[in-house]
């Protein structure tokens, strides 16, 4: 198999590995240039077996005690999750949700920029979050295909999340990030990751009440 | 095996799972009273054989071409997830992150109630979001101790992050749902999920690069 073709077939959980790994290492001080995989099972709460053979997936490496480039695995895990060029996002809904999502600044160490934010309050438009001005939705359309954006971000109320999610897709966007409580659906060249609180926090007393002793 | 023994030993993509299905059959019209495994897959997004996969797994159902009882389901998935007892909880921070897990409304439906809200800025604490005041952090731990709170959740910025944890694993609760930046660590006999945004988007990403055609 071509490597792409290996990046191709790599399962959800390990994806979701790959990508804590990543916010790991782009979070360490500068000055950290090697860390093994012991040190950062650890920190990040995983089985070191696990972490290595995750490391051997990636490229071969992986073995017990030694050390890692950090540049290095950063620049892999990047590769294998497709960040390496820029991709521009609009987020829609600015919310409580929708203002905290728009100031968090995790996103551009992954090369993921919102560029536009759309919202239906006059209230809200025209004002800016960290620059970005927040237009009115009804130019959502236009921006998208004027900037060829691909990712879309919902933070409006259940009832407008499926009527904003369409408009996304219809003026190019191909992947759907919703946190709106509605699972909004999307024609099949599209992804879409909803993420629903209630699910999140009813994973968590699964584990509270399941997995403690 | 007992049927407790079965419910500890579901892996956690299939816990999430389970939630997302109720999560789903909860929001259904109370008009709804039976539902296809082929009608839930296919709005909820996943493989029917999956779905029917998992059904067994609930309880030795889930055959091609029946239709389930809406109520027995949610019954019975309230059960594997360990949701039949209210659970309270309480949050602290409450910038734009904060008070969107507040107002949420959904939770409730899955018995777990938001009790006290606690954050260090005088300017918030006396308001109140949907009735539930707003106290000093420094009565978080006497808070958490007096009403017996499991379940905590962190919506600090980052460097608060762990502290805050810290307070709330000492007063006893046992389960951490993390939204700040900051992975935080906890004892063994205390869970924590840590709701990264970062990892959520990389995500989307890998799937919209490497899994599209």
């Amino acid at each position: 198999m071509s490597e792409d073709a290996i990046f191709r077939n790599i399962p959800q959980f390990t994806v979701l590995r790959f990508a804590r790994y990543l916010n790991f290492l782009v979070n360490l001080p500068d000055v950290v240039e090697e860390i093994s995989s012991s040190e950062m099972a650890g920190i990040i709460g995983i089985k070191p077996t696990q972490l290595r053979q995750d490391f051997f997936t990636l490229g071969g490496f992986g073995r017990q005690g030694k050390k890692y480039n950090v540049r290095f695995l950063i620049q892999r895990l990047g590769e294998v999750l497709a960040l390496q060029q820029p991709q521009d996002m609009v987020l829609a809904g600015v919310g409580h949700l929708g203002q905290a999502i728009a100031n968090y600044q995790g996103f551009e160490r992954f090369n993921l920029v919102l560029k536009g934010i759309f919202d239906v309050n006059p209230k809200m438009v025209g004002l800016s979050i960290r620059d970005i001005p927040v237009r009115d939705l009804d130019e959502m359309g236009s921006y998208i295909q004027q900037h060829k954006i691909r990712i879309g971000v919902i933070c409006t109320p259940h009832h407008a999340a499926q009527n904003v999610c369409d408009q996304m897709v219809e003026a190019g966007v191909r992947a759907i990030w919703n946190f709106s409580p509605e699972n909004v659906t999307v024609p099949e060249d599209v992804v879409v990751q909803n993420e629903n609180l209630s699910v999140g926090i009813m994973n968590l007393s699964y584990r509270l009440n399941r997995e403690l002793p």
